[in-house]
């Protein structure tokens, strides 16, 4: 069958986003969504599999994450935003697809066993998160997705997606499913603001969207530099100190960030001095999103609105897809 | 909360109903309905997990099965006949329940481990088989069925379920999943006709609700007596002896069946007058719920209209109990 280009993305609402967000997805969006056409879901079914005794959690960052995107320049004309648990129609494909993989085939997705790993799950892991990439297959073919914006660490979720469609495609003698393209982001991963590899909520290194200038300043005044690079006449390192790795990214004046770090280097140039630069850099780029966002906030309902009229529009497309799955199936009773 | 007294029961539709169902369920039900609430559930869905690669058998005896119940008279405005596959709530439901069991749980399951010995599925068990217990969890508590006929063999599945339910309930604070009982069926298990003790499709040795005379003579004429009873002045074995145990349940002159077992055992008494005086009773039985089935299947289309106006009963109740659960999982966001 013809399968258009279409991308998903999303996000698990577990906490607002920050700005290693922004640098490794949110912006590729807004380019993606003038090219294709684009659905971003809130995967909230997918946040309750490992927070599924923290419900308001994720119930409170549905509308924290909306906030974000459309602060960020998501357009709902252009994107579609849509609420994973409101499309009954993910629950249903994934039953229909767990007939289709082995539970040794699930254990062995590197994916899960890293995270299952990190997370000590260990031997308890349960059903839900165990499955999880066989609901994600479901989320991406259900709105026939061909491109998936993904890290490197998520190839094996692409894979278990086409295995599955050529699972179903072939047992049903179909050609309805589409397989999907992973988008390798070209970003480079953001660190924390303390050096660590990757922000993230639970490490608190976060910087995100919708802080405060006070705390963006807080922040980046504690942010990781050189250790050895004490006073102000000493000479500092450039590599691995984190100041410079966001000024390379927001700073929009590459010759003065060039500049600063040759005189970093051969010393004279105080940590204060080039945090201040940096909290003026982020809070200007920060500023009219915490405008927008602020904006936004002041009518939830409204905000709520463009989620719900994404999801109607994605069930739509859900329920199509169904149909052709019902037909094949033969469970196309009326 | 308060739980009253539901029944849920069903089949899987992979064959038509025969005479061990009848015995060992359908004829329970008939008394449930006039007694309880039911509910029956054609289990289209589960009858997938291990024939998802021949999905037209399930298609066609889904009607079969609707045929063999409205023909041994399940009354409709009694009892509610549904499609598993046309309430998908229950797909919901069981997605939300996958995060509440672990994997080695239902690894543990005893039924769930016999039955991959059974069907020999080894380490290759797909993800669909082994949640199957979690998707019966579902297919009670959406209808919030209390009562269950099972076999003993079946009641690690109400285990599993309540397992579930006081899960659930602890989880998220709340108090609106029912437990279910177990009905343990009290009939003894009518062997197949070569004298095995179950019987079953694949077996071969299953006497159909819609086999005709002729089938029903041929099936009895070779049915399994007591194999060193040669000539007809040889004294007989009544014990194992599968013509005998069909008498004691289907015979209603117990009298005559006494003094039938004297003279067999005594001698004198011939296989096969044995056998003839059996297919008249058991014609005799199946006579008037033959030209029922034959009856309605003559307009396949009021079948399925029964069905589907069970299914939308069903259905609203389905909804309701979704409703209650997406309120204390806190994703009722309209």
């Amino acid at each position: 069958m013809a399968c258009p280009d279409v991308v998903l993305t999303g996000d698990r609402p577990t906490g607002p986003l920050h700005l290693g967000h922004y640098v490794g997805s949110l912006v590729s969006r807004i380019e993606l969504q003038k090219k294709y056409k684009q659905f971003i879901m809130i995967a909230d079914v997918q946040a309750l599999t490992d927070n599924f005794k923290d419900p308001q959690k994720v119930r409170d960052n549905v509308l924290q994450v909306a906030l974000d995107y459309l602060a960020i320049g998501i357009d709902p004309n252009k994107s579609t935003i849509f609420i994973q648990s409101m499309i009954p129609e993910i629950a249903e494909l994934t039953i229909f697809y767990l007939n289709l993989v082995s539970v040794n085939r699930l254990r062995r997705n590197p994916t899960v066993k890293t995270e299952i790993k990190q997370k000590g799950y260990g031997e308890n892991v349960t059903a839900g998160f165990l499955v999880y990439p066989v609901s994600q297959a479901a989320d991406i073919t259900i709105i026939k997705g061909t491109l998936v914006p993904v890290g490197e660490d998520q190839l094996p979720m692409i894979e278990q997606t086409n295995e599955i469609v050529r699972t179903f495609n072939r047992t049903y003698g179909a050609d309805i499913l589409c397989p999907a393209k992973a988008i390798i982001s070209k970003a480079s991963r953001l660190p924390g603001t303390d050096g660590k590899s990757k922000m993230g909520k639970s490490l608190g290194n976060a910087i995100y969207l919708s802080d405060s200038g006070d705390e963006v300043s807080k922040k980046v005044m504690s942010m990781y530099t050189d250790p050895d690079h004490i006073r102000v006449e000493d000479p500092g390192k450039v590599e691995g100190n984190t100041v410079f790795t966001y000024l390379d990214i927001f700073d929009p004046n590459k010759e003065e960030v060039a500049q600063l770090k040759e005189r970093y280097q051969r010393g004279g140039l105080g940590d204060v001095k080039l945090k201040k630069r940096l909290i003026t850099i982020l809070n200007d780029f920060l500023e009219p999103i915490r405008i927008k966002r602020a904006q936004l906030a002041k009518d939830p309902a409204h905000v709520m609105d463009i989620l719900f009229k994404g999801t109607e529009k994605t069930r739509a497309v859900a329920q199509k897809t169904m149909q052709d799955v019902r037909k094949v199936m033969k469970i196309d009773y009326r």
